[in-house]
């Protein structure tokens, strides 16, 4: 191994412990112990070697915010594989209740990466943004899209603006979904991720004590929504 | 007017002088800017001196999230009695609508006072929950009920668990709706706060340039839900 090469590797294992620091304080002591000074004063290290390896909180902040999102990821792809067998129906579920689970066991993670006001400054690097996150939960939409379909609206009833940036997403994304189903899948997308934001953010303490059976009934709705056949539609 | 009094007066007007200069910071320079410290600075005053008036952070940041709280309310109240004679479906969607016009005019205030972690340090006093806030949007349905009913799920079908909740939350809120059709409101107001909060949170980023157009859908879906002889559901 050259010389380089050696200093690459050891620039990169620096790197990762920095980031595993920056997380134990997250863990510990909350987003406003993440700082680079507490970072380095942890590691026995001087504020401005570290900046060697982050250029900015903000760098760190997003170095950190990847990380977690990784472990997110993982943790949905272990879900949708414990089921691989199962229909693309009975993966959504399980995906939803994972999702929620990872966010309950990981409360100040979630609230870094994916819960937190971004006029406080972004936590998420630009090539950590929500893309692959949400398409775990997409692609099962599109499996069950072109072996069954579901219900939509049609495109024209959709509000004016929408349509548009609809196409534009289906686009970028590169869906198989069409503009009415990936329509649905957006809707669903917010009714699950809403629920667990307004849950992180303490705005359902008002009407429930445990948020969870609430959830459960909303991933059930929409699961009713996409299987017609077996819905229990409200009366 | 004696002596007492006068001093009472005075003190409320510091503490009051303490809350515009902390919203003044919020604004200006963000919820990281909103110290003790740095509110006595801007008055002139030494920060011991201002703990005279609020004892810690946490109380004058309940204290700014309380006036907050009650901008927003006369905020809402204005825009329902805007169209005092118009039908609940459309008092509902008007308010909707006033909500996010309200979140967007004042992010930094919304974020601080309804879009926080609970896990950073909360920055409501107890006084100040969601109560007051939810229920002009309840106060519609309930009306709306009363007048034309509108479909709900059989409460037997609702998930275990959350039958018991809701019928708490109709008890503790003195609300006239039964179980099921309180089911619906809070359903409704999970669907409009969580599309604001994914907003507000940058988490609609990745498929919405401008978010609006999907809150306006989401909104007439759920007026469309409310009133069905004139309603477009998925085909």
């Amino acid at each position: 191994m050259s010389t380089i090469d050696r200093r690459a590797r050891r620039h990169e294992a620096t790197r990762a412990e920095i980031r595993t620091t920056a997380r134990a304080l997250l863990v510990e002591r909350g987003p406003d112990a993440v700082t680079v000074n507490a970072v380095a004063r942890r590691m026995g290290i001087s504020g401005p070697a570290l900046y060697r390896y982050y250029a900015s909180h903000q760098a760190l902040a997003g170095a950190l915010g990847a990380d977690i999102h990784a472990d997110l990821l993982m943790h949905l792809n272990t879900c949708r594989e414990a089921g691989a067998d199962a229909s693309p129906g009975a993966t959504l579920l399980r995906l939803g209740h994972g999702l929620r689970r990872w966010a309950l066991d990981h409360p100040e993670e979630f609230a870094w990466t994916f819960a937190r006001p971004t006029s406080t400054g972004s936590s998420l690097s630009p090539d950590t943004a929500g893309e692959d996150f949400e398409a775990v939960f997409r692609h099962e939409f599109e499996t069950l899209w072109h072996t069954s379909r579901f219900p939509t609206h049609a495109p024209e009833t959709l509000a004016v603006g929408l349509r548009a940036q609809l196409e534009d997403y289906v686009r970028r994304s590169g869906t198989s979904l069409p503009v009415e189903a990936a329509h649905i899948f957006l809707s669903s997308w917010m009714r699950i991720y809403g629920h667990l934001c307004m849950e992180v953010l303490g705005q359902l303490d008002f009407a429930f004590t445990d948020p969870g059976p609430s959830y459960a009934q909303c991933l059930d709705e929409l699961h009713a929504q996409l299987h017609p056949q077996t819905e229990s539609r409200p009366r």
